[in-house]
């Protein structure tokens, strides 16, 4: 299973918002699940997405995407933006699931059956690495990861590094699954 | 200079409407936008993407979009919308230009000084062409491009593959623009 976990510093843990951007760059958060998860006219099925929100008024929350049970949604910024709106606001959604973890207890977690990688401009080629099937990517926000939880992955993972160009996070998702997609 | 001509079947051709889905995808339109030009805190300069819009009530309009003259932007759908509802409703944005004309007179001017190629399943790999930098990549919408542009595109181009995945347009964009950037 292909997983990635998305840091937003400022994601807003709550569905009371009018605007996605003005949420703590929940756009962000929006265009990285459409890079998980949608190809042309399918979704793919292997992967889960984690999201940790540590906005306001209610932080951390863990957000939980599998996409195989994904269904009832499209590829635009609007519709995923009523769907994180309503999962924030306590509603279901089928593939979504809230719970109230923080980035450390996630990426404790998973590194205990996974191998880590932080994506990181000084890291290793993603060219030059074999990449196993279970395998989660930690991607930072428009800020990037704070330093203490940087550290903190540190100790379970390797950095892993897209080339010398600073992509969009949801790009690194894209740039990530195209070079898995072609081993 | 890198460019692209993204082939938009019904994109609108007014700014006339209240949702981008449903103005002829051009939510698909505006991730093309983003994927073309923005990467984390810089705009790329050296690209030109070309939409050709055949949607309703005028097509076809060639919107050119030039990125070493974009600015007043940012990442997001809802603000990419609102920039394009102005310009197709007449008014200027900085880097956006509109003119009448359809997708064969775009291409057959581009062909002069450039090398065409068609994004397609069945071409040769990106992997293993050598791309040059004057180098025009043609992009189909949701659909794909219909039969009789694909047939006149390759009098000028040939076909280009990602791979054996179909991905969303804007993804292609983001993967194309990877593979170049790494050469």
């Amino acid at each position: 299973m292909r997983q990635f976990i998305l840091f937003s510093r400022q994601g807003q843990t709550s569905g009371n918002f009018r605007n996605l951007r003005d949420a703590g760059r929940l756009d962000l958060v929006s265009h990285c699940i459409i890079s998980s998860f949608f190809l042309s006219h399918k979704t793919r099925k292997e992967i889960i997405l984690h999201i940790i929100l540590n906005g306001p008024p209610n932080p951390p929350l863990h957000l939980q995407i599998k996409g195989e049970e994904l269904h009832d949604t499209r590829t635009d910024e609007e519709t995923i933006g009523h769907i994180l709106k309503n999962v924030l606001s306590g509603k279901e959604h089928p593939g979504f699931k809230l719970s109230k973890k923080s980035f450390q207890e996630i990426v404790k977690e998973l590194s205990q059956e996974n191998e880590i990688y932080v994506l990181e401009e000084k890291g290793e080629n993603i060219k030059n690495q074999e990449l196993k099937d279970n395998s989660v990517f930690i991607i930072g926000d428009q800020v990037g990861l704070p330093k203490k939880e940087e550290l903190f992955v540190l100790r379970y993972g390797k950095k892993l590094s897209l080339g010398k160009t600073v992509y969009l996070a949801a790009d690194c998702i894209t740039i990530i699954n195209y070079n898995l997609d072609n081993r």
